[in-house]
């Protein structure tokens, strides 16, 4: 542990600082000394040309024989071929022409009778996972009352959700739909992209013209978009992760219409590669970030991120950075094939107000974790100035010279003493303001330290097979619904759960038979008989 | 590990299940064996005796020499005296006739020449921690389009967030304002409280009328909402703890106020109360709860608690348990003064969301986590039958025999069986629909398991000693804040960071000036002098 007058020299020494864009990254408060650093280097050239390759367009997901391109996205000159450019640079203008005719009421609702008429006021964008967190994070990031319109969301296969979705939209006549889904078969989104159309068709409204698809080429969404006649299609492409897409489409589609300036979020994020394509690690801000990850984490995870932006806008960025990090690092074997369990676990949610949650155990209890701290300069961002100047003076006092950003300000400050001094470490990340450009800035920050860190501990960053066999297991759960159910019609018994796994025959199906059975009973599609003893009960239909 | 047959019997087992209301506790999929559970058998009869102490009214928080006592708000006959009980009593009838008036219209807003008219439509909840977790938690759970009061939160101190809330406010006019803050004294709650007041003024509104505040009596809160004439106060007591006041006015006004029925809620939590009582372990559901922890996180929160309802409404519960838990056992020392660094990790959201965020890791990656699943069996709430049957028919499939919710349970099923085939224990509760009942069960059985894995592990499960110290940094902060500009208006030079801190006498403040100088000049306050590179940057007045 270093004392105060040690941490300004280490600040000093170690300030990550880009005056271009006043964008600041601080580990002086990482106890990483430089001998450690050095220790490092080998490792660090190694990622640096893994990344320059990937960047060329090599194979980088080797399991799944995949180019990894989203550092194309944001800079299609450094496309491999002059397809993939034409594509990126296609998909761009086109998402510009159709938010642009949105706007402008050139593309407008259509309702009864197939009439266009009014404007689109309202989105609800359809998706999950890296199709509904990258758009929800620029929401809350970026969104003001003023937004030309204003999104809801489907993100879940939750049906009384949903319903509360639907129920809160003003008037659906109003709505453009946006369905994404990069392989165009995730579940949860064909299921709340049917429950949209029957929403639109029980309003009376003819869906397919107000509904449109970001999506693979011939994917099953892309094949039911065209069959039916939507509005129109926008592309997503295999060489894109699902949790690195924000600046594709499926990113870029939803906040074109939501008015938020795409080019400048494209900017923000190719400026960021262009410094962390920096072969010095020490004015390298990404790998800075992996550097210190390793440090804190032992290489090996033992230290959970606790992501504590001192801003309300940046709020979701840990649930963003969720999916960005732990579906990356979270993998069971290395390169070599070597069982490694690798990974790190992200949570947070915004300064102060998570100091009243748990910053308690945080800087008594277990120190199993690391902090990254945002710190926004500005105390107001240009989204929110009209709003400001309609309520309040920009420089609201709440005490003499004293503004409640200053709190806030000093809140982060006192926090990241308070939980040094007990021996916590952290990073902090100073942005001027929170807008489209720094919302860029740290997308491209965070992936590409995902990426070094990757390579620092020798692992595919860009594929996720742990996460089939949930798929795969639910898919078997539906599929003995099925089957229970066409038992019990052909029962003229009430049967118990151990009964129906034995007339599947499948005794180690029980539980699911019970979970099942339980689901389907709350819901009136299966009559149950009560035996005394849960397990006793009988069901029929 | 066990095979599905064995884990259906230990379901038989050890399934607890309350036939009265439907809950269910499944610990099939947690390792521990009744030999396990045998030698916790004397540690659970020390939290049983604790417990009865502390609903006697002992004192069970030692530290600050208090009593704790929320589970006497929903059985106020276990009040240890007579004025507890009345206080209690009276605290809820004035929350119900408030609401009732609110709700009637024979309490208006009050707008301008002190006329009172027209109804309440939107509530501005003005809280953080303790005073916003809950509120919101049940906001979520339970709200619906259709309730009397929208509700907006200020749960920060950041004023372009606040900018945002009072945006999309519809109408201050309509707008009730409710202050909570159960010390009186939150910084962040003050200055909430101050931009808002500062808004209806800008409004041309008189505020005071329709501002109420919850707080403790002669709290900094109450003298001020007293001395201003504010509309009503609510009253707070020093034995309920900031993360247990849900089922206080803190939760029940703003609860009753949106329309929900808060004697459901209390009449969850006690039914809770009186199951979590039972001196049976293995028929205790809060005594289950609290072992599996113990027996997951080694006595020593080695894993992290995961929480993943498969439910929409549900998705703000892990972070009412971020506070709940962490503050609670997030301890420096034991009871005997002993350094133990205690505390568990909980974070999650919803599923299925979440699997495509970040199973990934929790199946293949670091295996230090066990998940908490919440399966909630009914596929609609009650609260949104009637958007339900507006948009879409309650049994709306997705394919022939298939609901969403299907999927829903399915991918739960699925999730859990895939986790458990690779080493990753976890513990799933069965409720029948959220609704305020639920609602109350789930809080007052975490509440309780909290109160016995404290005492399992021998720490005080009800103070927070850690918070302070961040608290009296920041305080720091604005007062060096305060001392840097009188050295700035002073001097006839711009001054460079480590000038200025040498002019201050605080070498060791330059980390605090720099920080707090950038903050300054990004918003104009102070004018910065560029000098090449930032840390030879001068600031002047």
């Amino acid at each position: 542990m270093n004392t105060r007058a040690e941490l300004w020299d280490r600040l000093k020494e170690t300030y990550f600082f880009d005056q271009e864009t006043q964008f600041g990254l601080d580990v002086s408060h990482v106890d990483a000394e430089s001998s450690w650093w050095s220790g490092m280097a080998p490792k660090f050239q190694t990622a640096f040309k893994d990344m320059a390759e990937l960047e060329k367009g090599a194979i980088a997901n080797p399991d799944e024989q995949r180019m990894v391109g989203h550092y194309w996205l944001r800079n299609p000159e450094l496309s491999p071929t002059a397809e993939v450019r034409q594509e990126i640079e296609g998909a761009l203008a086109k998402i510009l022409s159709f938010a642009g005719d949105v706007h402008s009421g050139a593309i407008s609702p259509t309702i009864g009778d197939g009439k266009a008429e009014g404007r689109f006021e309202y989105l609800l964008i359809v998706g999950i996972g890296g199709s509904a967190l990258g758009p929800q994070f620029a929401t809350r990031a970026l969104g003001a009352p003023s937004d030309p319109l204003k999104p809801f969301f489907f993100d879940n296969t939750d049906p009384d959700g949903m319903a509360g979705v639907l129920g809160s939209i003003p008037d659906l006549k109003k709505t453009l739909c946006v369905v994404i889904s990069k392989s165009g078969g995730t579940k949860e989104t064909r299921n709340g992209m049917l429950v949209a159309k029957a929403a639109w068709a029980s309003a009376g409204i003819p869906y397919a013209k107000n509904f449109v698809a970001v999506t693979g080429a011939d994917s099953e969404l892309d094949k039911f978009a065209r069959k039916e006649g939507w509005l129109e299609r926008f592309p997503m492409w295999d060489w894109v992760g699902g949790r690195t897409s924000e600046l594709s489409a499926v990113g870029l589609l939803p906040a074109a219409l939501q008015g938020y300036d795409i080019i400048k979020m494209l900017e923000g994020a190719r400026h960021m590669d262009e410094l962390t394509r920096s072969p010095n690690v020490q004015r390298n801000p990404a790998a800075l970030l992996a550097g210190c990850w390793h440090f804190l984490g032992e290489g090996k995870g033992t230290r959970a991120m606790v992501v504590l932006p001192y801003s309300d806008r940046l709020e979701l960025f840990s649930k963003y950075l969720q999916q960005l990090v732990m579906e990356s690092l979270g993998k069971e074997k290395d390169l070599a094939g070597k069982i490694v369990h690798q990974g790190i676990s992200v949570y947070g949610n915004k300064g102060s107000t998570d100091q009243h949650a748990y910053v308690q155990q945080l800087r008594d209890g277990l120190n199993n974790f690391f902090a990254v701290f945002i710190h926004v300069l500005k105390d107001r961002s240009g989204k929110t100035d009209a709003l400001r100047s309609r309520f309040c003076a920009a420089s609201f006092e709440v005490e003499p010279g004293v503004t409640s950003s200053d709190y806030l300000s000093g809140f982060f400050q006192g926090t990241r003493r308070a939980l040094y001094e007990s021996g916590r470490q952290s990073i902090s990340i100073l942005v001027n303001e929170v807008n489209e450009y720094s919302v860029g800035q740290l997308i491209a920050l965070f992936e590409r330290a995902v990426g070094f860190y990757a390579s620092l501990v020798g692992i595919n960053a860009y594929h996720q097979p742990g996460v089939e066999a949930g798929k795969k297991a639910a898919s078997e759960v539906l599929s003995l619904q099925a089957k229970m159910m066409s038992a019990l019609r052909d029962s003229k018994q009430p049967m118990s759960v151990e009964e129906i796994a034995k007339v599947l025959g499948d005794e180690n199906a029980a539980d699911t038979v019970f979970l099942t059975l339980r689901h389907l009973a709350a819901n009136g599609r299966v009559k149950l008989v009560a035996g005394g003893d849960i397990f006793a009960d009988k069901y029929s239909i």
